[in-house]
């Protein structure tokens, strides 16, 4: 019976569809960011940083919409990779404040060349059309689901 | 510095657009299948053993790409629900064959009038045009990503 498998019950999901292309994507970029040591919440992280310079841990928490502990895990990775550091903010001896260091800066701009060419990859041989139809798509579909987003 | 937290390197790619909504309508989806004792994986499963009537353990570990002790759970799961049952196969007593049970089928049906309402609650306000762009432009990201496709 082998060849007489199906899944079309799944496959007239179009759930099923966008999860499908978004675990191919999410994987194609965990190939792409590893060359620099980062993985995907690695790199969000960072980027955010990069962005935000001294925003405190429990705002990264927020914006990756992570629990305290697993923040923890990846500020000190960043730290250990020397890519970031952690300042002790002068009003608040409990608070820490996150700066991306010149090694971070580095390896961030060359990891986005690299995300860059992976998106390129999947997404360049969308026509306009297609482009601007999933981007709307998308929106709506995030709209009319009940959870808020996030950057995780 | 609250208001001013930006996260635009990460929400200029298309690929985090992608994981958000799919992410957001997971969630919506384990929500609907939840009042029928059901998760994502497991609905899967008994869709897949609904339309395979005496497919064995193994076919059906690699059509949901997953290994085979996490398959014993679900199968496990499904079976002690009585929504299927395990057959032994005449010809290898090794084997066992899955056939959905007529509760089973009850239970599916069910949650795939709940599945539908979700998917139109979704994807319902979408164009035609839109829609049709989706499609073309997920089947199009799944193709330019290395991975192969599973039914997970």
């Amino acid at each position: 019976m082998e060849e007489r498998l199906t899944a079309n019950g799944l496959s007239g999901l179009q759930g099923y569809h966008l999860r499908r292309a978004s675990k191919h994507v999410q994987e194609d970029l965990a190939r792409t960011l590893e060359p620099f040591d980062l993985r995907m919440i690695t790199f969000s992280a960072l980027s955010i940083i990069a962005e935000n310079d001294g925003l405190r841990q429990f705002q990264l928490a927020e914006l990756l919409t992570i629990e305290r502990p697993n923040l923890v895990v990846i500020v000190d990775e960043l730290e250990g990779n020397g890519l970031i550091r952690r300042d002790q903010v002068k009003t608040d001896r409990r608070a820490y404040a996150l700066r991306i260091t010149k090694v971070g800066k580095k390896r961030l701009e060359d990891a986005l060349h690299a995300v860059e060419a992976h998106e390129k990859r999947l997404f360049g041989d969308l026509s306009d059309e297609e482009r601007q139809a999933l981007k709307s798509a998308l929106k709506s579909i995030a709209q009319n689901s009940r959870e808020e987003g996030d950057h995780g």
